[in-house]
């Protein structure tokens, strides 16, 4: 008897494009970047995206509120469109409900998605309820819209373009470690760490920032990691990456949460999902260019961690030591060796 | 202590379209139809919709096979499309997938949807992999096009139209009975209803046919059952409905499935869910020709059931005996009493 094989996410989404086969023209990103871009007419593509919340999974109702899920599940689809440089418009929901649980609280859910809807200027047009006996179980999908030659991308990246990211880096990881491992942290560090990962703020602004100055070369958004989620970049753009452990970006809660449990913050940092951050990467001339056109538009200005160089690995420098990190972030279908 | 309120389905929606509020002008449909219709410019609306298919909910993989659940979970959103008389043209896949679980019938589950994609000309553009600890979840979404003076909606329903239905009801129901109570039933009976429920066909070429036409006042497809899905158009119209028992279109195997359960086969055709037939109305001088326009387009002519009337009830007729069945079809948050 043959073990029959077993694939990692990268894998099985390349070997379901193969499966779905080639776009037409009008199709101008597919399968392989944040969203899909489609050619609707009209001086803007059109940008789809959907994404997927499970109970036990992506969220633990110990820890969050339903106002909150319901704010986070639409916030990951934003982060999405933010990624390509484009303004969300339109969201449909579809939320499984378990058939014996109280359904106010799915209200408190719907109230939850209308506040962060409105936030963004985004219109939720509809959608679908379903009874779910796994738990609760969401689906949000949204469309937004980005001018046809300001689109960015995952795929543009060159060697010598500098790498940035917005924020910081792993607090979305630390929070799921204090609320998991019921770490006792001083309330001035827990509350934003807990709060980027119950309440994650998509980018879009930065996102647009971007897209209308032509100040990106590629650009992706952090839900798995800055190892895997760069690795997305060089794949796509067939480059490699150098980025200096000194440079990342490490919240004060970070590093007290790596001390406690005896680690390294960059692991935190570099493997840690679910940042929502824009990482993104500019051509020396645009990348001078970068932090003042954030602080000029009330944004905090992103920090520089690192290089675009040839190879096709992401490698991490400290001090002397390199390292080849290249997809070590979070794998849905991998398991967690810890 | 108060007893926290219960709300069924209906209500889950209307309440969330309140929280969800107005849309702008250029959302034509949002909330209560079966796709949500938006203005992107150009001759068409965008047509929009999602669904979301639940493990021990929506399919038992004892019954069904990877390959055809691939193929229901694109098919029941191209429904939803048909219902509006458009033409679907993109999908987008997120995929719950339990970690533990192998990975290949997940490539099973992608071939089976992008054969039933080829069959409709629809493009999968992209989507999303997420593990799922509870069991397989998938959520599909789908846009599509219809030229704007076509579209067909669930509110224009007016007194005096007749109620056609096209294919036969109960099907997708008789089977969910043969498979659960494992009714051994004639192999040329059973096989028939059991491809309406693993393998529905949606009506997208009925619902082309009806919008160029202009041979529908209102249309829906039926997923939750003639009394549920025609009481949601009365809702939207502002009318009531007569139903003559006798004139439901019962396969033989849907009469041999209520024999061998003691039932009368109206109970599975009007209350059985999944049937992803259309219901539509239309006016006397247009349902003159529909029979003939559905035979001449090589398609089977649709069964005519009642005619819509004043009141807000949808009325079923047996003999001298009239009752009222509005909702009563498969309400999904609603326990099932039997």
């Amino acid at each position: 008897m043959t073990r029959p094989p077993t694939f990692g996410e990268i894998e099985l989404i390349a070997r379901l494009a193969d499966i779905f086969g080639a776009a037409p023209p009008e199709v101008a990103l597919g399968i392989a970047d944040d969203c899909a871009a489609l050619d609707w007419g009209g001086p803007d593509f059109l940008l789809w995206t959907v994404d997927t919340l499970v109970e036990g999974v992506h969220f633990d109702l110990a820890y969050t509120s339903f106002s909150l899920l319901g704010r986070k599940s639409l916030a990951v689809n934003l982060s999405d469109i933010a990624a390509m440089g484009g303004k969300p418009a339109y969201a449909l929901l579809s939320l499984g409900w378990p058939p014996g649980r109280n359904l106010a609280p799915a209200l408190e859910f719907g109230q939850g998605l209308a506040a962060c809807a409105r936030d963004f200027e985004v219109t939720v047009v509809g959608g679908d309820t379903v009874s779910s006996t796994l738990g609760v179980a969401v689906a949000v999908t949204v469309i937004g819209r980005v001018p046809k030659a300001e689109m960015l991308r995952r795929s543009g990246a060159q060697v010598g373009d500098l790498i940035y990211v917005t924020g910081t880096l792993g607090d979305s990881a630390a929070a799921l470690e204090i609320l998991r491992r019921q770490l006792e942290v001083d309330p001035s560090l827990r509350e934003p760490l807990v709060r980027a990962h119950l309440d994650p703020q998509p980018q879009v602004a930065a996102g647009r920032l971007l897209a209308q100055g032509g100040l990106a070369t590629a650009c992706i958004d952090l839900s798995d990691g800055v190892a895997t989620d760069l690795y997305h970049i060089c794949r796509l753009s067939g480059v490699g990456a150098r980025l200096a452990t000194e440079n990342l970006p490490l919240s004060p809660g970070v590093r007290a949460v790596a001390r406690m449990l005896g680690k390294d913050p960059e692991a935190l940092a570099l493997r840690g999902g679910e940042d929502y951050q824009l990482l993104f990467t500019s051509s020396p001339a645009q990348a001078a260019r970068v932090p003042e056109t954030f602080t000029q538009a009330g944004l905090e200005a992103p920090t520089p961690i690192g290089e675009i160089c040839s190879g096709k690995e992401v490698i991490l420098i400290t001090g002397k030591k390199e390292k080849i990190i290249s997809g070590g972030g979070y794998d849905h279908f991998r398991l967690d060796p810890s």
